[in-house]
């Protein structure tokens, strides 16, 4: 059982972690918002949970380095210089940085680059996500992440790969590219799969979710796991035991 | 058990055709191409069955016409004027003149109308379709088919409300619009899947289909409902007793 | 907008209702539970809904027939005196009565049945469910009505064609049966799906529930829409336009 | 391009053997059925594959021993001494013994392994798989290959875990079975998925055969692979890299 804070603690994330907190048998050591003092609550933490905003990393940072607190970042919107200060601060401390905290689709990554690396082209790859109506960009960050880790098995770049949006007069499947399709539509919380499709058989793998309360169980999870780290800077797959992988 | 003539013998579908006359308990009365005598076979026939081509149509509907003998045609590419011919033979015999005869799609068509009909505008409705590598184009045919089974349920038109190729900063989803999204690989014959999605609850409706036999099998049934039938225009839903319906 | 009155307000659903009535736009009349004055809340709705108990099921109907009101019994566990009850209230007041208030299953449970009723037996139909870990009975109550409505489509009784818990040397399938199976496991709320398997070709209908926020939302629909009625006994099917069906 | 020799070549498998030999741009040595001289085609091929019968097995390799020539053995039904005689061969061949030569479904089982090994417990494991309507018994042996695929990255014993037949008052799920269920019907080749099921997400992996030709071609594949190895017993994971596993 441990101490865990929460930076960020409004809104619908914020409030997930708290409960998530709770569900795993942890202590909330207080939780955080724009005006919160980042100080206090790293000295009263065990290690430090941030879903605020780019703006305030460097702050957050400097307050788990002076306490000495791991910390896990979930923060969205990060730019190369915040890759730095993250750099900078895993040499003092453990950080685990994400734009994916779901233990789900960490695995589902680790699958499809396993499963990339080991069939041949002749196996088209194909990936299908599904969204809520509210959202305003297809493919999906985490269909893309998918497409990496398919692309990384056959160790190709997905850039020069990548087929999105098929429509029209579009001659036959180029060999060796991806394909991706976005369906929009009611209050879907996420599902993705990637499909293998060769002449005569097929290999699916899928994730859904039911609700954004698992990304929150993730970083959770992820800061337990931090705990017992020597500084350094960490990675999801790591906390599945997936070690080789890069992101 | 009827005596069935196949127009379009040769190739895969007309093999298809040849089996399936046999396989449905019927006698295969015989099987011509570009050179043969669709005359001498209208006579030997109790039914024909014209998948041959375009420019054949007028020549096979006249050997119909004369041998008094009712004609499935599934001859696709026909432009307006081959409409006119066939509408001018439906005067004397029966014709069923299709873009598809699979009995499942015909059925997924009809049920798809009747959910877009009960269904308000807050469930979006999304067609995602998978076929081989080979394929040309996307969407399928039987994918706007099923999208135009949903317009009309909607009474809408089909052109004003389809999102085709959704891909990068979309915008959030407009209530009514009815999406469509392509998957290609592998030697997938044809799965068609129409999602009715809503807050919190989805409904969605497939048909897959594992070879193209089906279609001979379709056909072959649409010959003999077609027997028994007055003179006129006939469609592919009525041979499964939905007559209601359009196309 | 209406005013409508919960009885059997605590508890999930209960919940779940009120915030349904709000959601539509509707006016609560009030919420009610075991000790609660039914009597009282019939004068101040315009309808009323009860997720209550058997036992309570009399008083509530009593209140509701002096005040003039309709309403809404969605209580599980009725026995056949209870529907004797409903029967003589519906004498004089709109009675909805229903196991099963989500529109996405109504429907889908009529698809089935128009499916079935369209499909000969050489379409082998099964039915697969999944379930919560903590669910303690199969196949569930919803999957036995989808068996139910492709029965009666099929014009045969459920429970002379239904095939249970497949397991062993089962030898082949035989024809007409209605085979069930049920996946038990994680959070999920419910999802069925209901295979018209043929030769070379399936189809496949499935509803899929998110949260238990749909039965609420249809209870609350089925109150609005009772508003406009005779009295009667009515059915979840008619709310939907569907009246031609029993259940 | 090797000569490669089919021991079994009449039936349904030999055809498909055969023609899976052309397709990879193989030669046939020849086919033998009951009668043919194993010997003689060992000597005239670089490698032998065999789906004849168990009773042929002793003999079939002794060929292949004094030719000198690796043998990929498909054949099913095999007992404990069969296995005895395939160890002893393999001192001075390669000899590569299955129960299923495909490469998607032997690529699925690694994938079931890993994602057990990685998840704890609290992914609930559900195995559901769909034959068609001729198949005499459940679960298929293919959907038990992958329950022990499960159970072995969980490192427990699948007769200690499995849950068959789920029907009636079950009771809450237990922590650590790995259910299975069975659908039957149509013509289906073989669908099979594991699914793992946790609070508020799903992991689903699935395979599905279009027809039986991905059996030949997975058994030609091995054949091919064989050619380059030293004598020893080999299995299906290794084709594919997979060399850890066990079967």
């Amino acid at each position: 059982m441990a101490r865990i804070g929460i930076i960020g603690s409004a809104g619908r994330m914020g409030q997930a972690l708290q409960a998530a907190v709770v569900a795993a048998g942890h202590d909330l050591a207080g939780g955080i918002d724009r005006d919160g003092d980042a100080a206090a609550l790293a000295q009263a933490s065990d290690v430090l949970v941030d879903f605020s905003a780019p703006a305030a990393l460097e702050f957050n940072l400097d307050a788990a380095i002076h306490a000495g607190k791991p910390i896990v970042v979930g923060t969205t919107g990060l730019e190369e210089r915040h890759h730095w200060l993250i750099d900078a601060a895993a040499v003092s401390i453990p950080v685990l940085q994400t734009g994916n905290t779901s233990l789900g689709v960490t695995l589902l990554a680790h699958l499809v680059q396993e499963a990339a690396a080991r069939l041949g082209e002749d196996w088209d790859i194909e990936i299908v996500e599904t969204h809520h109506r509210m959202k305003v960009d297809a493919p999906s960050g985490t269909a893309l992440l998918l497409g990496e880790a398919a692309a990384r098995g056959r160790q190709v770049g997905l850039k020069d790969v990548a087929v999105r949006g098929r429509d029209g007069i579009t001659g036959q499947r180029e060999a060796g590219t991806i394909g991706f399709a976005a369906l929009r539509g009611g209050s879907v919380a996420g599902d993705h799969t990637v499909h293998f499709l060769a002449d005569n058989e097929r290999l699916s793998l899928s994730h859904m979710a039911e609700n954004r309360g698992i990304f929150a169980k993730g970083a959770i999870r992820a800061a337990d796991w931090l705990l017992a780290r020597e500084p350094g800077r960490y990675t999801m797959p790591q906390v599945l035991g997936l070690g080789e992988e890069r992101p």
